[in-house]
């Protein structure tokens, strides 16, 4: 039985990855991982008339070149699935449109991805798809219209305020075990709602979410921390980073620096406009297609544990003065 | 191989229903199907101080209801699937927050509820987990709120509008052939767009891809139109319904009465504020497993293709003159 936990998953068939396809935006290509995407964008606009319709041209491009590496078409992939920030997971469906995939929009808010991964190798691991696409987006433009203020206004942002990552991340996966690196184990998260209410503090209403998610994937599976090369949260920030450090640290799980965190590493800090680091759906599917998976494949490291973020929340929600509950969903990558 | 077709699988082990829940609002409880509902509601703010938290709870207490109904604790329950209409999934979301389950939102407008079925059903034949949930839910205010305009406006409609649904509907999916009903098959929709842009005519946005997915399910699966007691699709309306009964003719798939849709069955036409019928996440949900589910049960029935639809627009793709694309996910109901 593939099912090894409350939460945990261990795939009897592993999800091979045979491609990925990361297009970034201007200020993520300036960043310290500038040179692991495969597309550095300098207009955000990306040549349309619109962040939203930007955004809907980046995944359409990052599932283009994901396609292109693995030598596939679109009509040899059974299944496509991932989200994005936006109400009613447009930039997803709409970035979709010139393809012929069957697929299925999720939503995890910046936990998308690892949600999308999560299902995409149970499908491949029972046979319910050969070839599967999994991909986020985001786009600083459009969440800052969808969540904030026009971005018109010039409001200014405390510290703890994360960045929306411009950008989108694409991946090929595959049952044939003709690659190096699978996906061997999913552990799905619980809403978890530790009441905070300030939409400014979304790393702190997530680590708690990140923290559970950890500590049950240690427990289920049976690894430890020192069993992965790199513990990466999906985009905490570094406020939010220093939190779940601590929240492990007192639960007897100490950390080092193999614990790190995508919305920290994706940012020069040098630049005042990322503020605690990124956040949004495409940060976490950026850094692990782009970065984290290169060291993967360099023989640098052997295993590695993904943990996207997610903060549940929406303008009318916070407007209506609800906390955030927060979500993580976590996957495991492995070198064979 | 549960994968039979491009967009079909097949379950091995179906996915057996354990039970549901159904809470339905004031206008859809004295529809025609108000007598197969468990909660008919009266007041549709349900005792709260906004529509959205209304719909939070409707989501809460259908969940609730199939779980007792199950004799089931959260603590039982594997995995939580589902979502809603409202950005960022906040009823889905937040209507978890009592329940400690491990939950993937997933959206495809008022198509998300099959999708979470196929979803459940995979996991569950897989082995990925013994007891799924699956649910979604709408609310005629929070819809109007996030879609069109401040109901105190009372803007005029055309007749071609469809009235979002006020409810929640949940389904307990278990591994165990211990119940009469099962979930044998799904057909993955694609994401269908013919280039109409009237948010008023959402029924015909929606059934070009509703015929596209009744026509790949019937080729993939091997089942003809006479297999089945019933084919409803979600919610494409008088209008849409009227236009995919076409379709099917002039593609040869001749249909009669066992052709039918979620969003005419749900209402009592003589009410003019129902319009073309309803439509919504909890269109769907409310009358498969209120209605539907109740005919195989009570034995009229043996074979059931639930074909829910859905409409991919928000407020911002239709601002920017975007078409509406269309997705439609099917479901197979059988009676052993």
């Amino acid at each position: 039985m593939p099912r090894i936990g409350r939460h945990t998953w261990k795939f009897e068939h592993p999800a091979y990855v045979v491609s990925t396809g990361t297009v970034a935006g201007s200020t993520e290509s300036q960043g310290p991982l500038g040179g692991t995407f495969d597309v550095r964008i300098q207009d955000d606009y990306y040549g349309q008339s619109s962040w939203e319709r930007a955004e809907q041209k980046l995944f359409e491009h990052a599932v283009k070149i994901a396609m292109d590496k693995g030598h596939c078409s679109d009509a040899a992939v059974d299944l496509c699935i991932g989200g994005d920030l936006n109400a009613q997971l447009t930039g997803f469906f709409f970035g979709l449109r010139p393809f012929h995939i069957p697929s299925l929009g999720v939503y995890s808010a910046c936990a998308t991805i690892t949600e999308a991964l999560a299902i995409a190798a149970m499908a491949l691991d029972s046979g319910f798809a050969e070839t599967v696409l999994a991909g986020s987006s985001s786009h600083n433009g459009s969440a800052e219209r969808q969540f904030r203020f026009p971005t018109e206004y010039g409001v200014q942002k405390p510290p703890s305020a994360q960045r929306t990552v411009t950008g989108a991340g694409a991946i090929l996966l595959s049952r044939k075990p003709t690659q190096a690196i699978r996906i061997t184990h999913a552990t799905i998260g619980e809403v978890v709602d530790m009441g905070v209410k300030s939409p400014w503090e979304m790393g702190a209403a997530m680590a708690p979410a990140a923290f559970h998610t950890i500590e049950n994937h240690l427990t289920e599976s049976g690894f430890t921390l020192s069993d992965f090369d790199c513990i990466a949260t999906g985009d905490l920030g570094k406020i939010g980073h220093a939190m779940v450090r601590e929240m492990l640290d007192d639960a007897a799980i100490p950390t080092d620096s193999r614990l790190t965190d995508c919305g920290v590493l994706i940012y020069d800090f040098n630049q005042p406009e990322v503020f605690s680091g990124g956040s949004g759906g495409a940060c976490c599917s950026l850094v692990t297609f782009g970065h984290l998976l290169n060291q993967l494949a360099s023989g640098l490291w052997t295993r590695l544990l993904v943990c996207a973020t997610g903060a549940l929340l929406s303008t009318v929600t916070v407007g209506q003065s609800e906390s955030i509950p927060g979500i993580c969903h976590a996957v495991v990558f492995e070198r064979v």
